[in-house]
């Protein structure tokens, strides 16, 4: 889960690395996705990342709820942060997320394994209506067949658990998996 | 649960009124929402009809799942039979419903009654893009804000559950009820 | 999916088959699963049948939903009837299945496929907590590990869309698939 | 949402104070309820707290997820916490929450309020299968209908948020509320 806050002021990088030795830090995962008409998912975007040691990512859009953010704001932050300002978003409807990915600091606790930290995301699928472009420090955007990003899923490309929340949400809305 | 086929050929009134003695029939049941950029519901649509013993009711869009056909397609279709072609609906990314009403000929089995079936409708929240008016035997469609809908959802307007239903949507969205 | 009907009287064979011509028969599909004091699943329960051209297939437990009937009660009366009297299932608590099956009579349309009818199934998840065995026509009642079921699902024994419905709900689950 | 940690070393008094200036902090909220054989809620629990101020209380079982804690042993050290080493819970089996509710430290942001902290609570139903009675400082455990719950649940014996999360609970079991 790579994270750039853009945005100053709600913590230093010391009291965040502070609080990550003693708090879950509370995250949302974001699945993004373009549909058809009938609101059939007909690719998944995936972002393309360098690892500290040179390894390629792909990854979800993902990051930080601040202090006093709602979830729906942090959704709307991290989709223009990652896919820029003209994405289009539409943030889920309802609050409850298809599903909770718990990473731990431990690999094997769960499927999701965060060695930075304990954090606890929420996850969201996000229908993208405009148009995206990779921003900051990812390489690329690619977007994907369900089935493609459902193949990419299980691969060491998204370890960690980006994959497994990949595939979740895959099954959430209706496809094999 | 007011209905109106206007494709012919799967079942004839005969056989409709026989099938309901005998199978429950699967429905739809569908809570029209407009939102606003952060995908927050800012108004629920309720279609105004008069029953056969003259009273006013508010009804949600609702109606049968015909042979073979996807239930993307039946969203599509019966939001387009109420509220016109122009409504540009958003079919839910999930198949997974936000509730089931069972619909029983008997009254309190459940909350839900319907005199002429055993009906068991899924629900969804269809959130509207374009231009709506009521189309067919509804006299009228009017926007409420989420408050008004839920007060009126408990009034004898909306008896029969589709009150009952409009509540729990709003619950699902993360509102008060 | 299989299907013995024990209790008479709400169609005749012929009266089935020329529903299942003309409507969506409503069913119920049930992933069977032991679970430890946490909740996690320890194991899920496949049924073991030969179909008539003598192929070995794995089932989930599955079965119609009858006029006047409640889910809850379609529910129980499947259990029952596939792992036997003691089998002490936990009906889930909420109405809102984990996921819906669409079993279309032409295969493709959907992941799910019977050539019998279209069905609509309602996926749920059953806690066992008490004695199961193999009941009617099922050969054998196999309890696997989640990760055994998840590589059996993808399996032709697991043809028509059980197979897919399983890796669906061991998703919902938190599992990785 | 009253909170007594029993376990020593994850955070100092000050240093959670701290924490709670500049993070969003992680709950969960936890509807106790008693089921009959088909799973139909029979009763809800709630606590009975007084305030600092004197005034009478109605309460969920609710409380932090501890750094490396998983949910489910949140869930189960809250219910044990609050309701005693007899209750017998059964953690829900689907780490997806029924519903997210944001506290905010600022009243009016949403329909939930937490005067010293913005919290991000997961809500849980947990069915109670065995002896339970008030622990700690809550003064009292009563359990009462779904419907006299629902009626609770919009007085001021449940302000801040824990009553309209019970309606929301009620809603997705099923109930009118």
């Amino acid at each position: 889960m790579h994270e750039t806050e853009t945005r100053a002021g709600w913590l230093s990088h010391d009291e965040l690395r502070d609080a990550r030795d003693r708090l879950p830090i509370l995250y949302v995962n974001l699945v993004p996705v373009r549909v058809d008409e009938h609101s059939q998912v007909t690719s998944v975007g995936l972002l393309l990342r360098v690892t500290e040691s040179g390894e390629f990512q792909r990854e979800l859009v993902s990051g930080r709820v601040l202090y006093h953010e709602r979830l729906r704001d942090a959704v709307l932050r991290h989709v223009e942060r990652d896919l820029g300002p003209m994405a289009l978003p539409q943030v889920p409807i309802s609050p409850q997320p298809f599903a909770i990915a718990e990473y731990f600091p431990t690999p094997g606790v769960t499927p999701f394994h965060d060695p930075r930290q304990h954090a606890v995301a929420l996850g969201y699928v996000v229908v993208l209506m405009g148009d995206c472009a990779a921003q900051g420090n990812a390489l690329d955007l690619a977007w994907l067949t369900p089935e493609e990003a459902a193949e990419l899923a299980v691969t060491p490309e998204m370890a960690g658990g980006h994959g497994v929340l990949l595939r979740q949400a895959l099954a959430h809305l209706g496809h094999s998996v």
